[in-house]
Formats: C-alpha cells, sequence, structure tokens
C-alpha cells in the first residue's frame, strides 16, 4: 500500500468498482488495462498507475482477473465492513436515499431516521424507523453509528453537525447545500453538491464543441 | 477562451462558483487567490491555472473582483441561459429533485415530470405537472426540453434515453445507477452515481491516517 494516495485517484476507485462489478456481472473473467481503458475512457497506463498505488496487481500479458480486482478494490474502499447509517431528515432526499436499493448491497445498514416532522415520526421509510430530532442524542448514546447522512435544510446542518460529533459520530455524508466545517481532527465530511454535477452538465452544453478527456 | 479545458477544471468550476456565491452574499468584494486557496482547500497556484483557461481574470496585487468573478465563471458554466428541464421517473430521487430549490435559482426551469404509475399521473410536484409516460413522445414533439433528468430504474434507463433522443432532447442527467450510452454524437449524458460519494467516504473512514491535498 502507498502512502499517499491523491483525492484524484481516490475518486476514481468507485468507477472502477461500479464498472468491475458489471463484468463480473456479465461473466466476464480477465481484462487487459487497454480493454478497461476503452471501455471506462480512461487512458490504459493511468488505470495501471491507479491500480499499483495500492500494491501490484495484474500480470503482464494476462492483465486482471476481475473477480480479484474488483474485490480488492473493495477492500480498499472498505466495503467489506458493515457500516451503520443514520439518516437526519426524513424529507424528499433522506427518504430517496433510505429506499435507495444500492446502499444495502454495499454493506451500509440503515438504522434510522430523524426527523422534526411529528407527522414522519414513527412510521418507516425503507424499513427503518423514522424517530424525532428530540430522540438523536440518547440514540446515540445507546448505538454505535459509522455514518450520519444529513439531509437537513442548510440552515440546520452546522449545528446538526455539532451534535453528531458530540455523539460520537466520525462521518457524515452532507447532501445539506452547504460545505461543512468539521471541528475535530477525527471527523470526515464528504459534502455532495448536486446542483454541482447539474452545472457541468450545463458547461458541456454551453461548450459542446470542447470534448475533454478524461483526467 | 482556451480551445482545450480538462475534465478536472470543469468539474472544479461549480465549486468557485458556489464559493464566490456564498462570498458575495456575505458582502465580500474581493479575494486574493490565496485567500481563495485557504478557504477551499485548493493550491493557489491552481487557483489562477484554472481561472486562467477562460482568459485573462484578477489583477496583481489586487485578487479578484468576487462580484465579476462569480458572473464570468456563471457565463462560463452558462448558467446565464434558461434551461428547460423535465424529470423521467416521479418516485423518491425525481420527486426529491423537483423540489430541490437550488435548480430554480439556476435557471432551470422544471416543466413536467413523468411516470408509470397511475396514482402520480395528474398531481403536482414542487410546482410542475405528473404526465403519463404515454404522453412522452407527444410532449416532445409539442416542447423544447434541453435537459431530461433520468430517474427510472436501471432497466428502463436504456430505452428512456433512446426516446429521449428520438424526441430531440441532447442532454441527459442520468440518476439511474448504470453508466448509459448515448447513440448520437451531439448528446450529453452526465451521469451520477449517488453510491459513488458514499464509497469515497467510506475510504476515507479506512484510511483516516491518509488525508490527500486535493487535485
Amino acid at each position: 500500500m502507498a502512502g499517499y494516495v491523491s483525492e484524484a485517484v481516490i475518486r476514481r476507485l468507485p468507477g472502477y468498482y461500479r464498472h468491475l462489478c458489471e463484468l463480473e456481472a456479465k461473466g466476464v473473467e480477465q481484462i487487459s488495462s487497454q480493454e478497461l481503458g476503452r471501455q471506462m475512457h480512461l487512458i490504459p497506463s493511468q488505470i495501471r498507475q491507479d491500480i499499483n498505488c495500492f500494491g501490484g496487481f495484474g500480470r503482464k500479458g494476462y492483465g486482471y482477473n476481475v473477480a480479484s480486482l474488483r474485490e480488492h478494490i473493495g477492500e480498499i474502499l472498505g466495503l467489506d465492513t458493515m457500516h451503520s447509517v443514520i439518516i437526519i431528515g426524513a424529507g424528499s432526499i433522506g427518504s430517496a436515499l433510505a429506499n435507495y436499493p444500492d446502499f444495502h448491497k454495499d454493506s451500509f445498514d440503515i438504522l434510522a431516521l430523524f426527523d422534526i416532522d411529528p407527522a414522519l415520526v414513527g412510521t418507516k421509510i425503507g424499513g427503518a424507523p423514522v424517530y424525532s430530532m428530540d430522540e438523536l442524542d440518547a440514540f446515540l448514546a445507546a448505538h454505535h453509528v459509522d455514518i450520519a447522512v444529513l439531509c437537513v435544510p442548510k440552515q440546520a446542518a452546522q449545528s446538526v453537525l455539532n451534535r453528531l460529533e458530540t455523539g460520537g459520530v466520525n462521518a457524515v455524508w452532507n447532501f445539506a447545500p452547504v460545505d461543512l466545517q468539521h471541528e475535530t481532527e477525527c471527523s470526515i465530511v464528504e459534502n455532495v453538491h448536486l446542483s454541482d454535477s447539474l452545472r457541468v452538465l450545463s458547461y458541456k452544453m454551453a461548450h459542446p464543441e470542447k470534448e475533454p478527456t478524461k483526467e
């Protein structure tokens, strides 16, 4: 394992993982970096370099064993470990995530949702119970939670983050449209900005003549 | 304007845009690349380089005028142009997007949603009407649609994409968990994989000692 891995490499790993899962489902047993590059619109030498960040893999003249590489990248991504998850905010985004079938497959176990709306409290979404925000601190004291998914309005995000950190949650997947500041050294915040992706689409519509190569 | 702009630069633009909007809202009038870099955890020379891709901007010793740079990047992203949008699939993700307040601000105008569920057809979500999938082709013949947001199950995605392309929609924002193949040269597909971001979070939890610098 290499000591330093750049953010760009880390962000490409899930793409490899997804593509290898699809190849495995299709019964493909081996693939060369050339063919993988052709299918994923990436440069083969970059694929080899990315994968080599995490130790040698693949054999010259043979390429990669699809199942082993998928498993290897899954382990690097930590997908072999079960993660307990709570969702804060059971509005439309929170509910959509609770119902998203892919998370369950990936060893992300949704324990509960939390909301301030009394009409939602006591219901179930995607099989998980919805509790009141008032119950959050007691819940965190009683349960180990690996990841909190933040689906609250912008104004509420920072104060909820502080409560989560006090309650010992070290990883936050943030859908509130704000870049959160985390206070402690050990906490990890992954901000999702859906608008960013729509704006990239808008850019590509405005500049149709420029088809960039992937970096 | 530079002819070639890399995918990595394009993907950083929405982050600059968001950050500049926040600075503008706070009444900040000018900012140096050093200060912008500190706030955004980016290297100042990279910021200057990214912005210079689109022509000279900023003055030595003064930095950037926040409002002008925000407007300039907004124009580069095509956010000064109104885009008409339809959402295919009015399930939880589709509804969440129809209710997302930020899209309206950005000159994305949601004309309608489409779904196969008779219980949803005839209702309104986020102010926009829900039509039957059977009405899609006639709708596309009667209305100019810039962007279709695809929120249908994996199995349905490719066939819906083909219908959209036949109907003259050239840009697709795809939330179906599959990398779509587009058939025509002129169409643009931006795939959103929510799982990718969760997997990056999982990676960072599994490798807490490695804090990468942003690339």
